[in-house]
Parts: C-alpha cells; structure tokens; sequence
C-alpha cells in the first residue's frame, strides 16, 4: 500500500514529500495509521549527518516517536491489537533476542533496526509497518493520541532516568533537573512524582522556565533557576545549606552542565546523564568521587515494560503531556526543523501526517 | 598510663619512638593492647604532607588499621568484650551520630575523628585509646590476631567495593582488578569468591602479579596481565571477543588507569574507582555513558558490618590475608615507609609493637 | 525533677494521675518537655495485660509515641539540639549497639528498651527522659508538634512498610490498604505519595472510610470499599479485570484479613502484614506461593533515618497528620483508652499533658 | 520427519515407545536432536493425574528439562544457531508476549506452552520441535551434553531461589537447606558458590546426604542433618548459638517442612518455598512475621538469562551436575518412573533416546 511521508533523501537537503510504498504486514507484523509523531533532536542531528556512526540507509522516513490505531495486521497478532486499537509504537526496536532483550532492556539490544534511524521507515508518514505487534502498547482511553506519541521518546527516557535515581534518592533530598526541554520538562515532573523530592529546576530560556512552572507541580521549597541570570552554585549552596543536592538528571550533557552540576552532589550523591551534547565532558573529579562516594551514571532511552508504565501515568492524568505538545502538519516539517534548530521550541513539536 | 609509640611530629622527618599518654578508658571507651598495625599508603601520604585538607593535628600517632586485645574497659562495654577479648579495631570513628552513620555508613560520618589521621592517636603504638565499644569487631578463633589488621582497611575497602559490583555482575562475565598492591589482593580475591566472574588481574610489578597467582584461587579462564608488558587492551579485547567486560575494580585510580580501562566496558558496565593516585581523570566519555549505559561509582573503605562479614570470611579461610603481611617491628617503622615508597613491597607491611 | 504523669500501677486498673520523678539527663542524655504522646493500640493491649512476652516493669508509664522540645540536656548533646529545639522522639530505643542498630534498622535492636514498653517509663508525662540524642529528630517549622506525635509510630511504621512494597510496585499495579484506622490512614496516603500506585482502601467502618475519603488524595480508579457491606473479592476481582493486584498492606493483621487478601493477589504479588491482631493467621498457600511467585512480609515500626524523611514529608504537606488527630488531655486518659476499646475513635488521639 | 518417542496416552498408564511425527520447522522454529531428557517429579504427577489444573493434552510425550544440538531451523534462525550446535532448551516456552516475558521472566507468562506438560510433545523423544531459537542456550564446550539436561530444571530452579536470598544473606549467616533431591543438590552448592554462607544441609536419606557430601563443597562449620535420626531444631538452634538462620531453601514444601523450618529463622530471615508437596501449609506465623520481620518468598523455574548463568558456572566446572545424573535408555523410562516413584533415585534420572 501507498503512505505519504517525509522521506529524507540526502542530508542537509529539505525532507520531501512523496508516497512510499507500505509492505503487507504478515505473522506478527502489524501497519499502524499513524496519528502522531514526535521531532526530536536526535532526527535533527541525523538530517545534518551529525551521527555519521550510525548505519542509517538513505533514502529514510524519520520519526521514531509515533502513535496511531492498528490498520492491519499479521495472522499471529493477537485480537487484544485487533484493528482499530489506539497504540503507542515502543521505538527500540530489534532484530534478534539475546542478553538485553531477554532481560528486558530492549533499547539495548545488539541488534536494533530502529523505525526512522537504523534500516526500518519512521513514523513521518499515513502508515508505518512495525515488524512485531510486541512493539505495540495498547493506549486506550488516552486522551489525546496523537500528542502521546512524545511519550515514547520524550516521556520514556526521563521516566527511566528517574527510576535509575529511585534507590537513592530519599524525600527529604534535593535533585536537579538541567536542561527544560522535551524530555526536561518530563523528568521535572517524574522527579516530583516519583521521587517526591525537592526539585531545583534550570535553563537557560525563560519560556522554558514558564512552561515549567505551568506543568510541573511544584512546592513552596522548589526552586526554578534561569542559569544566564543567576549563579546557579550559589543558589544551590543556599538552598541545601552547603550539604549539596543528592541527584542530577542532566538533559543537556554538555561539558559545561557536567562541570557546573558534578560540583553540586553532596554525599552519596547520584549524576544522571542523558543528554548527549558532548562527546566528552569535563575532567573525572576522581578525588570527590571516592571521598564522596559519588556515582555517574548514563540512561538510554527505556524498555518496553517502561513504556507501559508512562502510558499508564499519562492516562490517570498523574503526568503532562499535551501541554508540551505543539501540532504541525505533515507539509510543515521542514519549517518544524528550522524552528527546531533555532532553539524557538517550547516544549514538544508533533507532525499529524 | 604509658605506651611506647611512633611519633609524627613534623611533615618529612623520620617518626620518634617514644613514650605517650593513653587516657584511662571510661563510660564506652576501651584500651586495646595493639597486635599489629598496618602500613597503608595514605600513612605516607600524611606523612609527606600530601593530604593538607585533612585536619590531622601534629604530633600525632599514625596507624589507623588495628587489631588488639581488649586491655581495659569502660563502665559501659558490655561483657562480650571483656579483658582479653581479641579484637579488630574499625577505623571510621566519628563522633554525632547522624545520618550516614545512623543508615550503617560510619565511615561516611560528617564527624570523623578516625585514629592516626583525625584527632585521635593511631596504633603504631602498644596501646589504643578507642572512644567507643562500637568500633570493636570481635576476632575469637582469628588464626593470626596481627596479620589481621589488615583485615581492617586493606581487607575492608575492596569488599565494600565489589558488593557494590554484586548486583550488576553474572557470574559469566569479566571483571577487571586494576593494581595488586595490599588492595588490589584482597579485590581478586572477593572478586572470583562474592561475584564467581571471571577475572582479568593486572599489575605492572612482576612480583604483584606472582604474589596474586598465589593467593588468588584462579581458574583457567583468567588472566593475569603485566601491563608493562603486553597491551592491556588487546588482550582483554581478545578474551572477551569484543564484547568487553561488565566490571572494573581500580585501586590505583590514576588518570592514566580510568583512561585505560574505561575503554574496556561493555554495555552497562560498572567502573568502580577505589584508588585516589590523581585528584583528577581523563575527561568523562558522555557518548558512551549514555549509549552504553555505563556507570563510574566511587567507594570509599567499608562500614562496620561490613567488616564483621570481612572477619568472618577471613575466620572460615575463604579469604586469605597471611600470605599478604610482612610483618615490621615497631623500631624498623621508618624503614618500612621507606620500602612502601620505592615501591618495594608485595602484599602489606604490619608493624608489631 | 518532678513530673505529672499517668501511671500504670497494674494490669487492668485505671492510670493514676500523679507525680514521678525524672532523671537529671547527663552525658548524651537529654528531658524533654512533652507537646503530644500518641495513644496506640499496643498501649491498650499492655494495660490489659495481652502482651505478658515483653518485660514491661510496674508501675510504669505508658507512651512510645512522643513529640515536645528539649527542656535540658548531657554535656555531649550537640548544639543542633539546645534547649528550646522542638523534636520528635524516635521509640525504638536500645541500649548495645550492633548488628541491625549498626546497619540502621534500630528498633530491630536485641537489647530493646523502648520507653513506656520496655524499662523506660513513657510521655504520658510533662517530661520525659530520653538515653541519648540520637533518638531526636529535629522538628523545626512543624504545623502542629503535639499532632505530630503520631508521626513517630502510627506515622513511621506504614511508610516502612510501603517502602517494603516500593521495588515491587509499578504505577500501573493496584496495592490494597486493610485497615483505616491511625497507621492505615498513613498507609494510604504513602501508598498514593510513594507507589503512585491505583488503591482500592478496606475497613468496616463507615467513620474510617469517610475519614479516608477526606485524608487521601484518591483519583478516580481509586476504590473504597466498606468489607462489611460489599463483597471485597468481587469488587477487587471486578477493577483488576481478574488479573489481581500487586501488594496488599494489612494493618489489621487478623487471621480472617490474612485469608481473604492473599486471595487478591496476583503473579508477584506481595503481603506486608503490619497489624499484631492475630498471632496466627490461615493456612499458607504454598501452592499459590510458589507457581505465581508471591512475597509474604513482615514489617515492623521503622528506623531512625525513616522518620527523618517523614517528619520532612509532613513539613512540607505531602502527608496529612493534623487532620487525623483528636486531642485529649491527660486528666482524659482512662476515657481515651475506653473509647478505643469500644472502637470509637476515628484517626488517633493524641495526650496533651 | 518421524521420532521415535515415549507417548503417554492415558493417565497412570505406562508410557508406550512409539513412532510421532515432528512439524518442519520454519520461521523462529528449531528442531533439536534430544542428548538427554532429564526425569522430573512433576513428570510423575502429570502421569499419575495429580495435576488435573493443567491442560495437558493426551495424548503427549513428557520430557520438559531437555538438551541437545540443532537438527534442523527455520529460515529466521540466526547462524550462531546452526546445524549441529549443542544446545540447552529452555522449558518455560509461551505464546504471546507480554509483561512478564518483556522483562525477563519468560517461565511467569501468562500463556505457556511448556514442552510435555502444555500444549507441545516433550523431550522423551528423539528430536524435539522447538517454536523458536529463543528458548535456546547455546552449550559450546559443555563436558556432557545428555547430563547437561537437568540444568534446564533441577539446576535452573535452585538458581533462582537463591538469588532471591542474595540480597538478605551475609557470608557469616546460616541458610538451611531442606531436601537433597535434583534440585536440593544443586541448591546447597549455589547456597555455597553464590551465598558463601555457612550451610545446614537436611534430608531424611541416608544416599541423599551422601551424595551431597561428595558434591557440595562443604567447610567445616557446614552441617549434614539427617531429619530421621537427629532433632534438627536442637542442632540448629546448638550452631547458631540460638540466632536462628538467616534464609532456609525448602526444595519439599510440605506442611510438616515449613512448619519445621519457620521456626530456625532469625530476624530479618527469608524463607523461600520451591517444592510443592503441599498445597497448604501449616498457620501463617502472623507474630513472629511481623516482631522479626521474617519473609515467606515463592520461587518459580528460571528464566532465561538465568539459564545461561547456570550453564556459563557448569561450564567452568563451579557448579556439578555429572556427579548428579544416573543415565537411563528411553527403553527403560517406565522403570525409571518406578524407581523415583519409590523413592529410590539419589540424583537425578536423565533420559537418553
């Protein structure tokens, strides 16, 4: 079958629009309408051919951040995924199962052919053709299917960052959230809700601030932290009484926001990274780490299992996610970018094919 | 009363055997009549001045890994530890009881007042004043009471170490130690017995390596490299078939080893940093803490029920420690500082008062 | 020192109001002056006599659960803790420190001496004696510190045992709370706080419920089920479609709980037994243990560090104590104990002496 | 293709050699040349119709616990699986994927089709058609491939179980092992392999206790009980100096063992239950649960992660199964059945076609 898409045919180049073709779904392969799908920087950085490690073929469809209802499907998909069913698509997928997929860490699995990124067409298109309906999540009764398509990327990746802070972590601790974008303003709220912890928010846009202190609940002791205006290490010092804060989620991963945050753990103190700024960050603050017993600790993207769970925060409304989203059309993509790489975001863009 | 110890009196100079004053034990203080004394480095760190942060007051008694005998006891000890009592003196001491050592970390305390290094004498002495019973750990049936000193830095501060490895390490995966110094020893050992992996031991002295193949109970699989020698990285590469290994206990913690051996981590592995050779590292390598879900953790000595399952294991002779000490007199103490300088000793030096 | 206080001379016999006297507090040890003394169950079953296994001393005074300000202290009791500092008083005081006090679980200490339970007498007094410092809590900026007695056991004891469920919990599972009276109510509230999980609360008695329904903040698919007008297996059967739910926190504790709620649970699926009221409970369902891998647990009270984080939750309005304290004064104290045995009370008194 | 198979037609019947047809397998599907088929009780059950809540077709050939090497596969089966590789089959097959299966623990899905005992024809057999390469575990290098079989059972299950005693056991604890069966054997060497605990070995067999001795690699302070002749609760309570043990294996699951060895556990105790002897058990101790904080834990078969574990320590000879397994001609499988049935098998019957 045909689908309109945004194929992207060499780099640097505008994603044209044309119809691809959309193969049959059979055994456990399943075709999805799609409803949503979520721009992500990641597909910018592919479409300046700044991730030249990665086997993407060209020409591609991006978009690895899709929802949408189940069009067609295979013989061995089960009548829980019967046509109609509203779904969100699990991006992390795979070839074959060993070690990770088998313990449930799909997203790290040696062998991904994820949609949009490596051999399989993303989600900028009518119809996507997922390879198993074990990709799917059922998402019933969400409330707007299109916008949760940034739950599968922007709303897991935090959620799992959040869990790796779980352990250590108590609600009488401090953590910090660097870096309010997409993925941000989810960690700020699961830091909330799931840690229950005091919360220093920070960024350098001020609108990202504003849209934080609309969708994050946020309590008298949080703080909210414009970095360009003030000194963060100071407000940090004074807040905590000089014991410093006891996690990190850093979206950004820069070596800046490593340097300026590595210094504001106390004790036992946990630093998760899950921007991807930089190659390398600032020097192993060896001597801290062992007298402090400080971690660091990288997340990639979440499992299936994860995903589940952020559906299921979204549903009972416990977690935001369409006051992040912002709608363009499929014809408006290329703009979608440029807006993109113009820092003029707010929150979360999704193409409506 | 009086005890024939070593004194630091000045940075640099040689130690002064004299005479000192020990307090009369009173309410939960004890005397402990010392066994052996371990040398560690971080004694010869004070000693050449290497450690100005630390509030360590001059003159002082150095020597902060002791066993004894209970000598005399305040009104509070209770009677399992009675004259007599052999004994293993933690080292963590610390004064208000709060939070890290309220949760079981007392080398954590932000009120440290460890012997030999912060207020208190140490045991290059005959005789310890301990302010508290709780730092006693009983030793009854311990084959060879001095040797076991040892048991208290050396012996403890790797097996905090790789219990933190314990819960991300199978027993079908690699496990690099890094340095066999008095350490390093102990970290091979607990390394094949806690975590069944299999073993990647390196050093660059030939008579670490040969002191290791003596004490550690290897199986064919491991390796032991000379990394003076042959490449590290290769080696490892080939063993594991690119698939790199899941742990690395550093207990030089150079710049040079974390840029070496950070290399070597598959996915989600666990680098643990012990030593503290470098204030700082090389940079941290953010892609790949993120796209491999690596984790840098510091781990500082051990707690006290951790040192009680230490004696315990080295009671039941499932880890061995003898075959580590060299035995020093207390008169030849700046002689030994001396070896342990040049780089002279395999295993542990234990001075006998 | 001179002290008013309600004094159990016998079993069965009213307390009488008369003056003890208080120890000078030296060393560690500090006077409190009591703001607010919790009356719990385990205190009616002491007086009746039902708990002949502990070695409670006559006459004694009653009241583990204890809040006011440091009225005079030892010279070791650090200046945190000065004269005036409003406190809470941990319970699970003990008198050797080792094996579960050294890793942090105090109140599960072999040398117990709880006050108003064991040796100790209790705050149903103006003052109360207190061994040492470190079974403070600071309390700085608390609403109401005679209310916030109850935080120290009807307020700890569920937020450990929630903890017990937190690694087997997800956001999407339903967790059951047994039971609404003082801890209950807590139960629940961390159940939603801690677990973010769905609720389905139980009791039998209508003032239980509606106090619930008023303290917890429930979302939509949260149940509250009166078990004696409903039947609990139908309706919990009706809301998990089948499938069960994930962990169950009996405050009850009673043979007939026990036998009803493991029918509830689902694959791995957890019990936390907090409730005393039965000393034996149901048949265990190994078959049901073991082919869908279910968790039986007991919990019991908390440590020091879990008060510090719930004192800090209720500081900042993420628990609600006030709303489930009734006020009593101490001359009340015979009709306090009479209207729980009737079991009129809804939410817990609190002696105001 | 044809097999030649022991087919069970009617309940308590005895099983009768024939010839079945096994499916061509395509896609994911494997057929596998059988090296050995190991005997389980629960084989027993199924012949004896003891486990009418099973929907076992008849006719079906039995055989769940299953090696061999690779016949022939499917167009989708990677190459590291090719014809002629020996290989492990792991039993807990299932249909659909979800929840359980996507985080790791296939044997808890919700629709399992395990070899001869749901669904499919099991290992008693000469070949054995696999649904899919998933379900196995490569076993380069093993010394005894038939023998091998049992690890996918007797020695996957004890695995299990004592992994979920790791995080609450300390080297210096106690764990009672009860039952020196298949599965008891291989759980006393991983309770010394992976626990390093002190170990209390129980059966009421002479042979099984023998066998044991020679097996597991016992320390001095280790116990061998036999149940039949000795008071176990004396002994017990005499090495523990009236502690009581940390953990208890039960591999029986009776009434009478659980209410036996409820009563050695120490505070903070788990007692995991594997066998399924009894469906019900004796009172649940609500008292003792809750003042010692004990734990009752189900433990179910193995996943897959966890297979390849057990192989990678057999493999390295950490772990014995030879010592184990009484070879028997597929000939002979009635007579087999006999003999365990009347308690006369020490170890574990291995089936070889």
């Amino acid at each position: 079958m045909k689908s309109r898409a945004a194929v992207m045919k060499a780099y640097n180049q505008p994603l044209s629009i044309e119809y691809i073709e959309v193969p049959e779904p059979r055994g456990e392969a399943v075709v999805v309408k799609i409803a949503g799908a979520g721009v992500c920087h990641s597909d910018l950085h592919l479409l300046r051919g700044e991730l030249p490690g990665l086997p993407t073929p060209l020409p591609i469809v991006l978009g690895h951040e899709n929802s949408g209802v189940v069009y067609a499907r295979g013989e061995k998909v089960p009548e829980e995924l019967r046509e109609g069913t509203p779904v969100l698509v699990f991006g992390g997928w795979y070839e074959v199962e060993y070690e990770y997929t088998l313990t449930g860490d799909q997203q790290l699995s040696k062998t991904p052919v994820w949609p949009g990124i490596i051999k399989y067409n993303g989600g900028y298109s009518e119809y996507l053709y997922v390879p198993s309906y074990k990709f799917l999540v059922p998402a019933h009764n969400i409330e707007d299917l299109a916008a949760a398509s940034v739950l599968t990327d922007a709303g897991l990746t935090p959620y799992r960052a959040v869990k790796k802070l779980k352990p250590h972590v108590s609600p009488d601790d401090y953590v910090v959230v660097v870096g309010l974008g997409g993925l941000g303003l989810f960690g700020a709220q699961y830091a909330k809700l799931i840690l229950n912890a005091r919360v220093i928010l920070v960024d350098v846009r001020e609108e990202a601030l504003q849209l934080a202190s609309r969708v994050v609940r946020l309590d008298p002791e949080d703080l909210l932290l414009n970095a360009s205006k003030v000194s963060v290490l100071d407000e940090i010092s004074k807040v905590t009484r000089g014991r410093g804060v006891r996690g990190v989620l850093d979206f950004v991963g820069s070596s800046k926001t490593l340097e300026t945050y590595l210094k504001v753990l106390g004790g036992k103190g946990v630093y998760v990274v899950v921007g991807l700024h930089s190659p390398l960050g600032p020097q192993i603050p060896i001597h801290d780490l062992v007298t402090k017993e400080v971690s660091i600790l990288g997340s990639l993207w979440g499992n299936i299992k994860e995903l589940y769970e952020v559906v299921d925060l979204a549903k009972r409304g416990l977690v935001k996610y369409r006051e992040l989203v912002v709608k363009v059309r499929l014809e408006e993509i290329n703009n979608a970018f440029e807006k993109l790489e113009r820092g003029e975001v707010a929150g979360r863009q999704v193409v409506i094919p």
